[in-house]
């Protein structure tokens, strides 16, 4: 049997598990995992030091005393023990490990110590980890039930998920048996001592069984490979992140202007819109979400056809769909004639379809106007409201079902979805619905909600691209510290960036003469080392609009420090746009664009963006600024020359891209008129580049004793 | 047996009530409410032409015909009978009448008439109508079930509900029975063709039994008689409503620039707000925080405590309340010197305390923990997370709800909300729970919202005041029609609103001279009757520095038009403010305030108020704008006079209400400094003031079939 060389392989798809802390003791680790192993089809081999044999079966002391191979080792020992576990598990060629166990990075100094030694045995002997202090894994379809949660898992589902948080995932897993939801995969992540969230996201990406892939994280340092891995997987799966930690969300302490603008909560929105993600509130939307996708086409539009037997609640999910952007059309004439007649009197078949609480022919109608709606062309989703009386008739859910079965093998690819609102004693008829195929989200929120997610996402997979490429230069590398002016002149024209023209001086005569060439009016600024806010130090004077006025500005700008010179710029006037870049720890580089003045300063309206961009990327950050309408002409101002600015903006992603020690960079402000665009003052921080190196020993330690299998 | 003069008290308190269409027959609406009447301990009496006894009791063939007296008639015959069975009620001294049956003004022409003979019946014989189109009305304590809903209500509630949709309002009573909910009374409010919400507020109001009032409204069209009455309820009882049809929601026409700027839902948003009164989303939302308001104290501020036994559940509370605008802020050193001790190892005892899946002490920990939390001082409400294991544990929930029940019996008043995460097996703990008087909301979302709106309204109950009284001036009433800029100066001066000075002209030389009386810059403004908007017509000079120039711009600008006038006044600076008012159909006066230029155009920026407003009002509509820091200085500005401001505010607020045919009216812009401020255009529309009367004949046919209670 030759040894599975990918990890994950080994970790969903083995062929002989060892269970390394096998107990036949009810109330010990080692005997529910038994237990819930024991539906896997190939051999479960079990490994303890205290029996000869669990479960009737022989019991090995050592993973090196197994005879034949292992593909994956399930751990269950305490944390002490593992690091040696490892050794053995490398010894023996074992391809993964599970490590159950709790007590690692999450607890304290010497759990630090354990982590350290057991990834080091891990790298030293190949084995790749999932874990520590985890809830396990389950492959539904093996089936594989190598976790905490009990019985055998119902295969067939498309729903795959990665969890962080175990004891949450185990929430959300509950929900699904309620829901009928089935899942291809769960993976519960815990401390990510070694596999990380994308190369879990590349492995589901190409497996068939996984059509709906759903991420509920804490943290994701491999931020930026994993949004490299999503944009090229949501134009063909679904991909949904629920992330939590918001509100605490690690944030940078010393950034300027542009950066501090950013805060890294807004990076990662960012990432996933930019990517084709779907943001979910919470684990729930998360959930509900992955069932609309996973269970039915994605809409291929906005507009929405609602039915119901209840007018104001009819009314009430209208409202909430269009807050979530989408549209109740009213319906053609020719669709409303062709509906009145099978509608009671006082019915309206506008939209909503009021069909009004007509009890007895409920089992005919829903059915009947699903079918006929979806089949429109004027609707690009088909939500029935099944409210008390129309939800507590079975017929009616058989006969919902069976109209979006038929709909389906017609190839009609509208999905539909029931916004359920009903006592909990008709629940059975949801069942019936939802493990037919046909969603059920309880009241018109969490219908809203999910529906609004799947049309999105719908829009969102045409509109990601796989990849951009940067227009990377040679170059040779900056020093580290703040750049002065004329040195980051020279990197931002380098790198392409219009800026105003100017002249650096270091007497008054020369700032003189210096005017006289630009042109008036001119500006003059202070340059010295320590002077980084020019405009706070009182170091800048604008308007000077001939010679004597630039003698004097200079004469007192050079005496504001020792050694300072001045810079003459020509004035130039336009739209104040504030571009900059930061390095996001987690994502890499990313643009950030605002408009100048109050806009930022007052309502904060900035957009962001991963760099390297395009420009049409860069056309649509300009557009998702609220003061966009300034820059294509308001108060009967001309429009601004959009394509230059994008070019900039471009150029600023570029400008990241190649050269990885520019920690930050500020043009403020960029002015942009209908003839073009100038950075008239820029900031450029250099750093050492960040190091690569701390992904593979990354942990993520909030919850300490989250999973709390400290095995007995 | 003297009449109960009160309509309402009569609707919710009749001793001796008749049905008319009662039925001994299954399958018909008669027979229904036979039934659900039966719990009734007063007498109900039948009355029917088409049998002389049901239930064994004697049927009368017309109302006139029962011996003794009715106080309230319910009425399910169909609706063209309905308006003799008024007459005769009228004739019998009935004080009111449910009026069941479908069949009026939703229902077309013929239904509009039956609508109309109906109201005159009741007005002519002084009876009260509720519905008609309706499913009935509970007074839960009596107990009366005179409503669809079958069974005997359930009594010791404090929350009432009123719903116009009949249908929805039987799915929220479902969801109370599911959720343990008890209600005091319950009102489908049908065609409201009679009685309004205001009148309902009003007489819940002043009912004991009622603590909590709900509304789920579709249409409000007694708007400034239900705000009134909201913010003389919302200091002691919390007031709910959740209104649909707000994405079709009415929007007039014909409005210029501010009152374009406001939008009817905007109006209603802004007026609920002011009155204290409780938004929700939906009904769904409603009926969360009516649980949470009417079984636990609102909180006294915004602070709260999070336990939980899964550290990833406990994050995602935690962002979900910062959403809300509440803190999850880290206990003391004392608090949590005091907690560790009592926790397992790896716990922590921040905040979120995560007391880590040790499930053999879940039973003894949650109630220890609420009760030690909410007994700290540190936070304004507790929190407990029930998540899957925790909340299957019966001692758990059994523990919890006493330790509130020990809370309030020593008068800690820190409320107590459950998050519940858990399959549906664990359901009946969650009931003890809410039978108990702990609210228990399903996932974090429905816990953090409901805790939101808890913690605003305990803030806004303080802050509501119940009455502003408006500077009524003694005044002639305006002629109708756009005001031209003399006679609107004198308007907005003897209001006390301060204008920039100026002068009207006729002539250029005479501008000229007006200039030099002026001081100069001067703008001159051409007035014509045709010339609305003069900007667009070209009809404004700025920046006027010499009487050559004022010369000049007055020449042109009397040639705009035959008849023109030229208004010459001081050039003032200052930051933009748009002031304005206009008159809301359903609420009348309200004042909308915005900051100039691009904040209003482009981002949109407006707070709005209902008049009269006081100088406080006035701040707050202030500090509400995005823009505001503009206006309290940045970028090195000064702040500008804010109580100027605020008096300007308040003046137009008190001339809206002191002239009511004003039915729109600009100030754009007003030009505040640090000095003060003064407005430099103004427009003001007169319109004949809106008619009083239609209210009372007012319906919301939107639903048509809504009851489909078409009695067979």
């Amino acid at each position: 049997m030759p040894v599975l060389r990918d990890g994950l392989t080994a970790v969903f798809e083995p062929r002989r598990v060892a269970l390394v802390g096998a107990s036949d003791q009810p109330g010990k680790t080692g005997e529910v995992f038994w237990r819930n192993l024991s539906s896997f089809p190939g051999e479960i081999v079990p490994v303890t030091s205290s029996a000869g044999a669990v479960g009737g079966q022989k019991a090995y002391p050592t993973l090196t005393a197994v005879e034949g191979d292992i593909d994956l080792a399930v751990i269950v020992v305490p944390a002490a023990a593992v690091p040696a576990v490892i050794r053995d598990a490398g010894a023996k060629g074992v391809s993964a490990a599970i490590v159950i166990s709790g007590g690692f990075a999450e607890a304290g100094p010497e759990g630090i110590r354990l982590h350290y030694q057991l990834m080091t045995a891990a790298h030293a002997g190949g084995v790749r980890i999932v874990g520590p202090n985890c809830f396990g894994v389950q492959n539904c379809d093996l089936p594989l039930n190598a976790s905490l949660a009990a019985g055998t898992p119902r295969g067939g589902g498309g729903i795959s998920l990665v969890t962080q948080s175990g004891a949450y995932g185990m929430a959300i897993h509950s929900l699904g048996l309620d829901e009928q939801i089935r899942f291809a995969k769960v993976y519960a992540a815990g401390n990510k001592a070694d596999i990380g969230d994308a190369e879990l996201l590349r492995y589901l990406a190409d497996d068939p069984a996984s059509r709906t892939l759903c991420f509920f994280l804490e943290s994701l340092p491999d931020g930026r490979a994993f949004f490299e891995a999503a944009r090229r997987v949501t134009p063909r799966k679904p991909v949904i992140v629920a992330k939590t930690g918001r509100s605490v969300a690690g944030v940078r302490a010393a950034w300027s202007h542009t950066a501090g603008l950013a805060g890294s909560e807004r990076v990662w929105r960012a990432a996933f819109e930019q990517a084709g993600v779907i943001l979910a509130h919470s684990g729930l939307e998360m959930m509900d979400v992955a069932r609309a996708l996973d269970a039915q086409p994605p809409p291929a539009g906005r507009r929405v056809a609602v039915i119901t037997n209840s007018g104001g609640t009819g009314v009430e999910l209208a409202d909430l769909l269009a807050d979530e952007g989408l549209e109740v059309p009213e319906l053609s004439a020719m669709v409303q004639d062709e509906l009145r007649p099978l509608l009671p009197p006082f019915a309206s078949p506008s939209n909503p379809v009021d069909i009004t609480p007509v009890w007895s022919r409920f089992a005919e109608l829903y059915p009947l106007l699903v079918d006929r709606l979806a089949r429109s062309g004027e609707v690009d989703a088909v939500v029935p409201v099944l409210l008390h009386r129309s939800a507590s008739d079975e017929r009616v859910a058989a006969g919902v079902r069976n109209a979006v079965a038929r709909l389906r093998a017609d190839g009609v690819l509208v999905p539909v979805y029931v916004c359920w609102v009903a006592p909990r004693a008709s629940r059975p008829n949801a069942d019936l619905l939802q493990s037919g195929g046909v969603p059920c989200f309880e009241w018109p929120e969490r219908t809203a909600r999910a529906l609004g997610h799947a049309a999105r996402y719908g829009e969102a997979r045409a509109r990601v691209r796989w990849s951009v490429q940067a227009k990377a230069r040679a170059r040779t590398r900056l020093p580290p510290g703040w750049l002065d002016a004329v040195a980051g002149a020279q990197v931002l024209a380098d790198a392409g960036i219009p800026l105003v023209a100017g002249k650096t001086c270091t007497n008054a005569d020369e700032a003189r003469a210096a005017a006289e060439d630009l042109g008036y009016p001119v500006v003059a600024k202070v340059l010295h080392p320590a002077i980084v806010h020019k405009t706070e130090a009182g170091g800048i004077r604008t308007g000077l609009r001939d010679g004597q006025a630039v003698q004097m500005a200079a004469t007192e700008l050079l005496a504001l420090a020792p050694g300072a010179a001045v810079l003459v710029q020509r004035q130039a006037t336009g739209i104040e746009v504030v571009m900059g870049g930061l390095r996001d720890p987690q994502f890499g580089p990313v643009v950030v664009v605002g408009l100048g003045g109050i806009f930022v300063e007052v309502i904060d309206d900035v957009a962001l963006c991963l760099a390297p961009i395009d420009d049409e990327d860069a056309r649509h950050l300009l557009s998702d600024l609220r003061g966009y309408p300034l820059l294509t002409g308001t108060r009967g101002t001309r429009p601004v020359d959009l394509d230059a600015l994008a070019a900039v903006i471009r150029a600023v992603g570029d400008l990241l891209v190649a050269a990885p020690e520019i920690a930050e960079l500020d043009l403020n402000p960029v002015l942009a008129t209908d003839g073009g665009c100038v950075a008239v003052d820029w900031r450029i921080l250099v750093e050492n580049p960040p190091a690569q190196d701390e992904e593979r020993v990354g942990f993520s330690p909030r919850h300490a004793g989250e999973s709390a299998l400290r095995p007995s």
